[in-house]
Order: C-alpha cells, then sequence, then structure tokens
C-alpha cells in the first residue's frame, strides 16, 4: 500500500491508491485550507508533491510555473505510489493542536452485503420470478389455467401457493400471449410454513426484471433504495424530506396534528407523497417502470408507521405510552397511496414499544446483534434516537428525543447528506480558516449531522466556542460574527457556494446539536445503568443514522455524543433501518427472525428512569459538566490544544 | 292424522292437520277448478263438506244458504278432523283421465338444518363473537393494544389469530371506549391448521348481532339469505332477477358481452346491483346494519362466478373450455361493489370446470351427497343446467344449457317463484278449466318453472297440446286462441290477475321449456351412459334448482324432465347453490370439505360424447320420441286417458 507523507509534521500515513488526497489530509489529522467542498475550484488546497507523484491535481487555478515546481490541488489529486506532500505555511498548523483532530473515522460495517450472503448461501431474495411452460390445453386436458400453472411448478419442485387475485385475472392472457409460457413472481412467506404468493403473471420469460424496494420513513428524512433481486446489488439509493414536518418537528407535535379534523388524513399523506417523491426520482433517474417492483419494505419508527398506516397514534403521546399494535397484517403498497403497482406487497416492520419501532427492529437485524455473543450498544442517531443494549441472550432499549439536528433538521443552513452537503470540516486554530468537504465534492450547499459534528469538535478545539457553546468574539477570525439570528460563524462565502448566500452556524444550530447529543448520552448512560452495565462493559458500539459515508469517531466522542471508548470499538453502518429493509429483500430467512427481535427485546421507559434528567442536563455541556470523569482523554486533549495554541499566538 | 275422503271418487287420503284443502287435492290427483291462485276471491273452488268439519272456508263468495248446506271454498278450508269433502259436478272429471295427475310431490329434503347441526354437535359458524376483557395498561404494563387482546384470547384458548387492519384501526378507541372490554368478531380458517381471522372489534358486549349472508348468484336469478350466526336460524330469503339479462339470456351471450369495450365491468355492475337490491330488501325488511354482516358466502356458475370477480370469461366459451380458476383467494365483499360494510370477508365457491360452477359444488355440499354411499343423481335446473352423478368415492359431472325457462325466463308470463307466481296447476281435460295455485296465495301474477311442468303435463293429459308441444284447436276449451305471438292457452283472465292482463302460455313459451329439459334429459342421459350406468341403477335422484316450494315429480316425468323412476327415490331441496353457501355459514367445519368435492369431480364434456345429440333431439317431444321404451308408465298414462277421454265424450 503506498505511503503518504505529510511535510513539514513528518506524519507518515498508508493509504490505498486512489485515495483522495484532501480526504486523506483530513482523516490523518492535517489540515489543508479548502472552502469548495472538494470540487477543486477555490484554488486553495494548493499541497507541493516531491519524492513521487500524484494522479490529477492539475488545474487552471495553478500557473504553468507552480505545475511544473509540483504545486498540485490536494482535493484533485489521489495516491498513486510513495509521495511526500508539502502542506504550504498558508494551510499548515501546530502539531499539538491538532493531536485530537486525527483519525478515528469509524469502521463501516459491511453488514450481509450481498456478496456475503451469496458466499454464505444465504441468498434467497424474498422475491423471485419463475419461467413455467405448461402443454396447451385440449378437451382432454382442460384443466384450469390456475392448475396448469401449480401443476407445472409442483414439478418444478415448487409447492404451496396462494395466486393473488390480480394474479389469476392476468394469467389466462398470460398463458396464450406467452404460448404457454409465462413469467410468475413469486414472494416468498415469512415461515417456511407458510403459503408462497403469486403476485404477477406476465407472457414469456421477463426474469431479468425482478426489483424490490426497501424504503426507511423517518421523522425528518425519508431513505429508499431500489434492489434488484436476481443479483442482490442496490442500483439506487435516494434521500428526501418527509414533508410531514410542516405539522410539526417531532412525533409529539406530529401526534398533536392528528388531532385536528382530517388530520390523520393529511399525515398519512404527506408521509406517503414523500416516499412518492423519492422513489420517483430514483426511478426516474434509473430508467425502471413500477411494474418490476415486486417487493416493497417499510421501516420506521412507531408513530411514523401507525401514521402511515393511518392509524390514530393519539395513545403513544400519553401515559402509559401504548402503541396500537407490534405487528401490522401484509398489506398491497398501493392501498396506502404509494405510487406502486397494485401487484406490489408492502412489508412493514414490527414495532418494539411507542418509542422503539420498526427502524430500530431493522437496525437490529441488520447489523445482527440478536445473534452475536458479544455485548453491544446500538445507537441510531435520528430525530427519534434509539438505543439498544443486549447480544444474543438478551436485548433492551428505550429511546430519546433527539430533535432533527442530526439529520440537517432545524439548523439554518442544515440538510441531508446530499450531493453538496457539508460532512466533514477541520479548521486552522490559529487563523479560523477551514477545510470544507462535501458529499459529491460538490460547491457546499449547506451542512449536514455529519459535517455539524466535525464543526462543533473543530470549534471546541480552536478555542472558537466555549464549553456551552457560544462563540468566543475573541478569536483572531473574523468569521465570528453577529447575524440576523444572533452570533454565527461563516464555513463557506458565497462566492465558494451554490446557493450565493454564506453559509454559517448560528447559535441557535449549537444549541439545537448539544440537545440532540445530550438526548442520546443521557439515554444510553441511564439504559447502560437500567440494565447494570457500565460503558466499559461494551465490546463493540454500532452507529446508524443518515449521516454521510461516515462519521468521524474521535469527533463524537470529543463533543460528548459517544462514549470515550477505544475507536476501535465502534462501528458505523450507515442507515440501520433501510440496511435491515434491505436484507430481508434478498434474504428472506431473515424475516422469520424479525418477531424474534420484537420478542427478545425489554423496552425500558426512560421517564421513569431517576437518573436520567441528571445525565441531560450534564450533557448540554461540551463534551459534559463531569468532562474530568466522564471524558477524561477529551478534557486533556482539550487543556493541551488550550496551552499549545496560546504557546503558538504567543510565539508570532 | 285426520283422514279426508274425496266423493264422487272415493279417494281417500291422510294428511296432518292444518293443511290447505285445495293443496290437498292438487296432490291427490282431485281437480277443483280455481283460477284465483288460492286467494279465496274467485269463488270457484267450491266444496259440499259432510261427515266432519274443515277449519275455515266461509267467504262472502258463499250465500248463506250454501254456507247453512255445507259448502266452502276449498282454498280457505284447511283439514282439522275426518271429514267427506264433495266435489261438485262443474269441477268433477272423470276419475281414470285423472290417474296420471296423483300424488308425486317430491319428498323435501332437510339437508342439514340448523337443528340438526346442533343435535349433531356440528353447528360451529365461520363467524363468531367473543367479548374479551383485559387488565387497563400502566407503565409496568404497556403491552400494546393487538398484544393486549391477544394475549387475552390466549387465556380464553382462542390462539393463532391474524388482525386485520381494519381491526387494528378499531382497536384503541374501542378498548378505551369499552372500558377494557370488547367484542371481537372472528371469522375462522377453512383449515383447522389456518389463522383465525379477526375482522372487527367493537366496545363492550355486542355479542347478540353476528349475521352472515349466503348468495345464489345464478344466470337468471339472483337469491340471499340471512343467516342468525348465534341461532343459525334463517331470517329471510329474497330473489330477484339477474340484471345482466339486458346482456344476453345466457352465459354464452354475456362472455360474448365482455369482448365490447367496458363489457366486462358493465357486467360486473351489473352482477353486483343485482344482488344489491335483493340484500337492500332484506335488510330493510329485517331492519338490519350492515355493520353486523360478519361473512358472505357466494356461489355461482363458472361464467357467473367470473363476472362477478371481474376476471375475463373469453375461454369459457371457446373450445377446449378452460376456466381461469378452481379456487379465488379470500377477498373483501366491499371491494368488488357489494354494499356491504369493509371488514366483511367474502367467502366464493371454487369451480370444478367451465360449465360445472361453485353452485354446483355448493348443492353437492348442501346435500352431502360425496359422503353417500348411494349413487345418487343430482340434477340442478337452471338456466344453466347441471347433472352430477356419483357417491362417496366418486363424482362426475357435466352442464346442460337450459335456458332460463325454469327460473320463468324466456317464457311470455314468467317469473321468479315469489308471491303471486303460478307454482301449480291441474285442468279439467274435458272442460280445459284450471286449478291455480300460486306462491303466497295471491291473486296470479305470473308462471315460475314448477307451474310451467305442471301445466305443460296437465295439457298432455287434456289432449290440449300434442307431443311436439303444438295446441289443440279442435278441443272443445275456448282459452285456446291465436294471440299476437301465436297459439297460447288463457291460463287466468285478467279479472282474476293482478296485472290485469290474461295470463296465457303462448307455443313459443312451450318451445323454450321444450329445450329446456330436453337439454336436462340429455345431459344426465349422456353422463351416465358416459360412466357406465343406466338410469335404474340410481338409488337416489337429488334436485334442486329455484322452483317454489316443490316440484311435482309424476308431472315432470311425465314432460320427459326426470327418467321414470319410482316418486320415492326422488327429493327435491330447493336451491341447493343457497343450501350450501348456507351451510358453511353455519358449519365451518364443511368448509374443509368443499375442496374434497372439487377433487374428487370428474367434468364431462358432452360435446364430446356422440349421443348427446340424439337423446337431445328425442327430447324435444312429449315426453319423448322413445317414449315406449324410456317412459312406459307415461306412454300407457296418456294412451289410458285418451281413451277415457274420448269415452266420457262420447258419453255425454
Amino acid at each position: 500500500m503506498p505511503k503518504v507523507r505529510f511535510e513539514p509534521m513528518g506524519k507518515e500515513v498508508e493509504a490505498p491508491a486512489g485515495t483522495n488526497l484532501l480526504d486523506l489530509a483530513m482523516e490523518s489529522g492535517i489540515h489543508i485550507n479548502a472552502s469548495c467542498g472538494g470540487r477543486g475550484v477555490c484554488g486553495k488546497c494548493r499541497v507541493n508533491i516531491s519524492g513521487g507523484e500524484v494522479g490529477g491535481g492539475v488545474s487552471e487555478k495553478l500557473s504553468e510555473k507552480d505545475r511544473g515546481a509540483g504545486v498540485r490541488l490536494a482535493c484533485k489529486s489521489e495516491v498513486i505510489q510513495d509521495v511526500v506532500v508539502g502542506i504550504p505555511v498558508e494551510s499548515a498548523i501546530d502539531k499539538v493542536a491538532l493531536k485530537a483532530l486525527a483519525g478515528g473515522s469509524a469502521r463501516i460495517a459491511r453488514a450481509y452485503d450481498e456478496v456475503e450472503l451469496k458466499e454464505q448461501g444465504r441468498f434467497d431474495p424474498a422475491s423471485v420470478k419463475k419461467v413455467v411452460t405448461a402443454p396447451e390445453p385440449s378437451l382432454e386436458d382442460a384443466r384450469n389455467d390456475v392448475r396448469r400453472l401449480l401443476d407445472a411448478l409442483k414439478e418444478m419442485g415448487e409447492r404451496h401457493f396462494v395466486v393473488d387475485f390480480e394474479a389469476i385475472r392476468q394469467l389466462p392472457g398470460a398463458w396464450r400471449d406467452g404460448n404457454w409460457t409465462v413469467t410468475v413472481t413469486i414472494v416468498r412467506p415469512v415461515n417456511p410454513t407458510g403459503r408462497n404468493r403469486i403476485v404477477k403473471v406476465q407472457p414469456g420469460d421477463t426474469t431479468d426484471r425482478n426489483l424490490a424496494v426497501a424504503i426507511d420513513l423517518g421523522t425528518t428524512t425519508v431513505w429508499a433504495q431500489v434492489l434488484d433481486c436476481n443479483s442482490g446489488k442496490i442500483l439506487g439509493t435516494e434521500g428526501g424530506f418527509n414533508s410531514q414536518i410542516s405539522h410539526g418537528e417531532d412525533v409529539i407535535s406530529r401526534i398533536i396534528a392528528t388531532g385536528k379534523p382530517g388530520g390523520l388524513k393529511r399525515l398519512q399523506e404527506a408521509a406517503a407523497a414523500s416516499i412518492n417523491e423519492v422513489l420517483e426520482t430514483l426511478f426516474n433517474r434509473l430508467e425502471l417502470s413500477i411494474e418490476d417492483i415486486n417487493l416493497a419494505v417499510l421501516a420506521g419508527n412507531t408513530t411514523m408507521t401507525q401514521l402511515f398506516l393511518a392509524m390514530d397514534p393519539k395513545y403513544i403521546r400519553l401515559e402509559p405510552y401504548v402503541p396500537t399494535a407490534a405487528y401490522y397484517p401484509p398489506v398491497q403498497a398501493s392501498s396506502f397511496a404509494l405510487h406502486l403497482a397494485n401487484h406490489t406487497p408492502l412489508v412493514v416492520f414490527p414495532s418494539v414499544a411507542s418509542y422503539v419501532g420498526g427502524d430500530v427492529v431493522s437496525g437490529v437485524l441488520g447489523v445482527g446483534m440478536h445473534k452475536d455473543p458479544k455485548l453491544t450498544l446500538f445507537l441510531d442517531l435520528g430525530t427519534n434516537g434509539e438505543v439498544v443494549v443486549g447480544n444474543q441472550d438478551w436485548l433492551a432499549c428505550a429511546a430519546a428525543s433527539a430533535g432533527p439536528a442530526f439529520e440537517g433538521g432545524g439548523i439554518k443552513y442544515g440538510m441531508r447528506a446530499s450531493a453538496g452537503a457539508i460532512e466533514n470540516i477541520s479548521i486552522n486554530p490559529l487563523t479560523g480558516e477551514p477545510s470544507i468537504v462535501t458529499v459529491g465534492r460538490q460547491l457546499p450547499k449547506g451542512i449536514c449531522g455529519s459535517g455539524l459534528i466535525a464543526a462543533v469538535a473543530a470549534f471546541m478545539m480552536a478555542g472558537i466556542i466555549d464549553e456551552s457553546g457560544k462563540y468566543n468574539f475573541d478569536h483572531p477570525t473574523d468569521r465570528i460574527r453577529d447575524g440576523e439570528d444572533g452570533p454565527e460563524f461563516v464555513l463557506v462565502y458565497k462566492e465558494d457556494t451554490q446557493i450565493g448566500r454564506d453559509i454559517t452556524l448560528t447559535e441557535l444550530d449549537l444549541d439545537n446539536l448539544l440537545r440532540a447529543k445530550g438526548a442520546m448520552f443521557a439515554a444510553f448512560m441511564a439504559l447502560l445503568e437500567g440494565v447494570g452495565l457500565s460503558i466499559h462493559d461494551l465490546e463493540r458500539v454500532i452507529l446508524a443514522g443518515g449521516f454521510g459515508q461516515s462519521i468521524n469517531i474521535e469527533r463524537a466522542i470529543m463533543i460528548g455524543l459517544l462514549p470515550e471508548l477505544p475507536t476501535e470499538k465502534f462501528i458505523f453502518v450507515g442507515n440501520g433501518s433501510l440496511l435491515g429493509a434491505r436484507l430481508i429483500c434478498l434474504a428472506n430467512h431473515l424475516r422469520a427472525e424479525v418477531g424474534h427481535i420484537v420478542e427478545m427485546t425489554t423496552n425500558f421507559e426512560l421517564s421513569a428512569h431517576p437518573g436520567y434528567m441528571d445525565y441531560y442536563t450534564g450533557s448540554l455541556f461540551l463534551p459534559h459538566t463531569e468532562a474530568k470523569t466522564l471524558f477524561p482523554q477529551v478534557y486533556n486533549n482539550l487543556n493541551e490544544a488550550k496551552e499549545s495554541l496560546k504557546a503558538a499566538r504567543a510565539a508570532k
């Protein structure tokens, strides 16, 4: 693996060929100024290449002379061999000050991807297509069309069917148009003892087109994924906001909104419309027909699920917080206003409790903690944060109302982790100049959850904010200013953005993030206490949420969101809800495990836990009021950074 | 049992107290003129009572003097004790001539009525209600609403449930409105291994209201019955015409009509509307709410079933006559435009073949021939006539396109067997004067299938028609005349009708009846030949059809519709399709037998049978061209009647 040495710091790291140099620097704790998000247009991320070559990196922003002298733009360069990268003086910052910014990106779990499933012989899609051929009827063989089909399937070893009405309707035409060869779409049962459902019949051989969609209906965001049930591959992923937001930002206000006349209907329609918008974008981009979507799987928290299914969620918010149901009978996607074909069945993930829903069940399934002996903490960082702890023998869960900050909601320039979202940031503590990386390396449009966490961590190390999240106007940077919403920090000036406005973070934004991380921290601490464990008993922490590619663990620890544990204990799985939904499209045998997860999970009602509020109020500081005992390493690093900053300024 | 002697014939019969005297006379082969259908307004059915008394029989139509002399109207009299009934000269006819008119009403089967089912411990309604009580939730017991319900049911010994979406939606409100007592409506599964479906939840105890409807969707007529699932009783029965008739009288023309743009939709809607009309009449009369109907069961022939389910019936009429399916998945009644509540499931009887449908399966189930060792012939006399022969070991079936005559269709004054329909007739062979009995003893409105058969048999004996069904203008009666549709016989003059027009039977009507009976006769003869049996092997003949109370067997034999066998071998079950549909509402265990019947039944395609056309063309005569060999007794009786008529006329 090629070695890259950053000078003058003397830091050497290994990186696979093809690694982007700006990303590598950022992950290695090397700050390089950059404001265009990695698109190569601001021209700030200049580095001097020596002792080797990098791929690319040449730009109009560099003069002929610079290019000849080995100057390259880091954001456009990729590692191809051993190389020495010189960081110019305008980017370089003090070694010591950056100690805490180094490394720490969570390992990304490849939990049950299609390759693994196939290798393990566990790839059995919930929706399969079979070509069936039968002899033409005659007076001697006038079996009905359905019987002819089932007899032919039996000869192929396929039994125990129920044929949907629509499929029965299609069959006579399909048999004859296909000259007694048809393709049937079969949806497998949850339990091996159940019946296979024939949901569609087409003339001839159409086995090449067999798709499924996995849907995550979040309080703030909606994600969907199109899967090829033949190959198991993800054909596309797309997200959007849940337009129910106009009825309130959290589940409680949504539930209240259903109490108005026609409220439940409006919220159901808003949820369906939000999903439809995401699906339509996906289908248009991938040039797909809804006729080829043979299964839809939806996971959401309990309130989102009940709203989508038009089930009055009133009692979710009233003590003792009783949801209507855990399991839902199978339904047709189109009967809930989803723009999918009439034949497409919709599988809805079951819930554990009023505030621990199908999204968590899906996440637990996705990461497989219900079958693992390791004691694991699972954190789903969403508007409704959820915490699960346990292993193959037991699972306990609790919910935290985090608010929408992790998903870019309630943040002035917040956005989902989609193209143009600032997903990583580092800041030169001396000058306050940021280095910005965006999703898709486009000009910045806004900031997503992982960018927010990175920004706050960088602010802490650079002395830009104090421990209560207020801006320090004494800092030499002129990026701190009074905006129309109060004190703010300019992340990107308008000329380097897609939106033509300065992208800032306000103190109100910081407050929202503090409340979100405080709620999560208090939830898992109280839950661990409730089951008689401490964070040091944990063998593994799995993080899920609609962040970008990853979340920087050390920064998340630094702000007090995650417990101070060795970074190798952390695994990031991205959108856990979507992961589980995808899995049961591709590995039908896992569907039987869903019920097992629900039954083995005990819900803890945190409002009844005496320590919860103490943890929460302490967590509204950075990293925590009890930083010295709960976050000793962060506490030391912050002090060291403060000292070295002071020394560096004095030296100037 | 009281004895009644008719004089001057000297015929003595026994009859239960309460028997109507006109009915008794007619069944005993004693002719009494009567034209008002038994309503007591024509005053023609005068009899002289001596040696005892009858109940009633007094009318304004009788003078004080007559009354004192023991004159009574037969139609208003009932048997109460031994009595001698003198038939006045204007009614009396020659003994010998009437020999063939005597007796022969089929025994009416009480196949599996609710009393029998209860006695046998086999009364287990497919839809049951259970009152469920549960503890109020608390923070310590925050089970979801569905779980709370299922746990409580489990304590009652009820397991294996699937809860319908609508029921889940109703549950939260019902629990709380009913103060943690609810009533659940459970529909039992077909197989004991299946799941119970909870289709409805109501607050409190509503167990007293639990109804089901059985529906027979015929080509010409629609019948429905409301059943009380608690008591098993029939609350009401109602019939109407299938308004699809405007698209053609038989299934072939209906199938052709679906080929026009929008045709299938129109025919589906017509079927649903026809059923809705009958149901509405029933519900209004019984003052029922559709919310209390918890199950609907529909039986119809294959074409009617496919049309109702909006499944293209095109291939039913094209060789090799392949239907789409035998079995249909469970559906909601309301999704097929039936005016029933959303929660009401609809069970549709499966078909055997394109021309042997769910109505026959239902009939076979109703009479239990699939479990009986006796070799049985089952005849369903409808527009689509069906024939089944076999016993507990095997069943063979065939279909006959009889046309609508048996149901009063295609007959100028034809009507269903509802109030005012002439259902029985006898005729004085000398004068041609008829005695008329109507359904409900109302003034005549028209004639139904059983009346038609009785009329033709009486015409034969009286020499009013010849063996090819043409009127004999040499007969002394002036009721034979040339009408606007050709030769006709006046059954009732307009002054004695409800409709203010003469009710007649035209030669075209007789032609239609001849074709209907010919098709039925040819069908069972060809089927018996196909399985290597003769009519003399039969131990039992079961007749089904939408006739009135009964069908006179000897008359049906006389016209050549039924085989010449001892009358005690015949059993009449009325509407067989409705009977089976009713049974599976009340005896859920019988549902599993439905599939058994379908699987054990072999369909014979009569068009492929060489002898079929010969039987048919021979059957277009009265009783048959081969009368001497096929109907020797009828042949003799007709000859005897002819001779004695000749003698009687000569004597005058």
